[in-house]
């Protein structure tokens, strides 16, 4: 897999460039961005060899696209009819049912992996694109069985390759668990943002008042709206569902400290302490 | 200052400890605490010098207070009566209100200064106490000009020396602000915590799928409640306001994404993304 044409040169496309060409110094990384600054960003950076075109994926062993979850959605079916027959095409997107059902009855199915490498950081764009991002992290893998088995086995050695261990799920589970895993980390981090905001919005000087512990749970209201919108709009009810139980559990939290029912509060942070030992397994 | 007594010998107590230690070789650090087993640890850690009793406190140059705050404003007023005119004692506590009110009358109270260096780590005991957790931190001081002239120098010569920056606030505004920018943090990422757990508990593996993002918002919920429920108790109608403001905002996200006004989610995280610029400030 030499030809390798990275759809959306961001943080996820970026990173995975820079990775794939440590691993293979031969391979020709060539860029597409619909945004014109970030792919000659991007050839600056050294994340890509080489600016391409859509129409250019007809010569690409690999593509990977690397874009908003709607937009996956839309040019994926396009994309599937452009290259060739012995292509592997590769998504990254946070949600995988609609893009696995964009292209189920799709010719070139089996050309194509639904892939979710669970990586990141809260800063977007080329110059976002780190090395060793994805080292040590999952690769969720939906509807493996679609794809074909020469393609399968060349995403699996290209992901071991820079560090990923491969989980396998059907398209809906993945939907449903990462929501709570982290598309409601983002929501709660966004609205905490919002909230403290809001309040000291008078006194700024106040935020010398946060601490490490602020910065922490606001990190990812640094993220991208650009990406998270459609992720969101994709996952509606999975994502609904989550913000209903974290409002409860908020909701009761609160209730406790009005009734001064402060052994329920205590009970209540000591039952998810064990979080810790369940978190030991994230690198 | 030579004689140095620390109350509690957590991670706060256990790294001033540390620090003062460090910038004053000659001072002798006796550890007091209710937990024997924490006693012992400190000294072995050589986080202390010395295991002393109570009534030692006579004795003392410095009294530093880093117990849980309800446990503070019931001590204080007791530890202020044993000390001699000319101790200097100090409590560290993440509320200000309450534990200022506890000593407002005391004949010793010029022997007080209320602070609350923010600074932590999501661990507690004495093995989590660290050197430099100070360093380019903040220290909320509250009511300075009820506490001795030749004191308050003391304090704040000790507090820049381990690196801290000062800040003079009532403890009223101490109090509004702190629950903003640390007591609903902590809230959120506990609340998060166990709204996954509690949807995952039969499929703990799904922890797997958890990446950095999902790390970051949940670390506070590995806090201690022993500490944090006293504080919520004591900040309770801010804590209340604050997580009122926070379930609006979710609420509101969440009547976004059911009516599909993406238009909305989208602008609420890009108004929320200049926290970037914000936290700039926080170290």
């Amino acid at each position: 897999m030499n030809k390798i044409y990275v759809i959306g040169v961001g943080l996820i496309g970026g990173s995975l460039a820079l990775d794939i060409k440590a691993q293979n110094p031969n391979a020709i990384i060539y860029g597409i961005d619909a945004n014109l600054e970030h792919l000659n960003e991007a050839k600056t950076l050294k994340v890509i060899d080489e600016i391409a075109k859509l129409e250019d994926v007809i010569h690409a062993d690999l593509v990977i696209l690397a874009i908003p979850v709607d937009a996956t959605v839309k040019l994926l079916p396009h994309l599937l009819d452009l290259v060739s027959d012995t292509t592997l095409v590769m998504d990254v997107g946070s949600t995988k049912e609609d893009i696995c059902l964009a292209v189920k009855d799709h010719a070139k199915r089996r050309n194509f992996l639904a892939t979710h490498p669970i990586a990141g950081t809260e800063h977007s764009g080329p110059n976002a694109a780190i090395h060793d991002l994805f080292k040590n992290k999952t690769n969720i893998i939906c509807e493996v069985e679609d794809t074909a088995f020469n393609l399968q086995e060349k995403a699996i050695k290209l992901f071991g390759a820079i560090g990923m261990r491969m989980r396998y799920m059907k398209p809906k589970a993945h939907d449903r668990h990462i929501a709570y895993v982290s598309h409601l980390s983002h929501i709660s981090s966004f609205m905490l943002g919002k909230t403290v905001i809001e309040k000291e919005k008078n006194e700024r000087d106040i935020f010398d008042m946060a601490g490490s512990g602020f910065e922490s749970t606001v990190r990812l209201a640094k993220s991208s709206p650009e990406m998270w919108t459609p992720i969101f709009k994709q996952n509606k009810s999975n994502v609904i569902e989550t913000l209903e139980d974290y409002i409860k559990n908020l909701t009761q939290f609160k209730s406790f400290i009005e009734q001064q029912d402060f052994k329920a509060v205590y009970d209540d942070m000591k039952n998810t302490n064990h979080i810790k030992d369940i978190l030991n397994g994230i690198q």
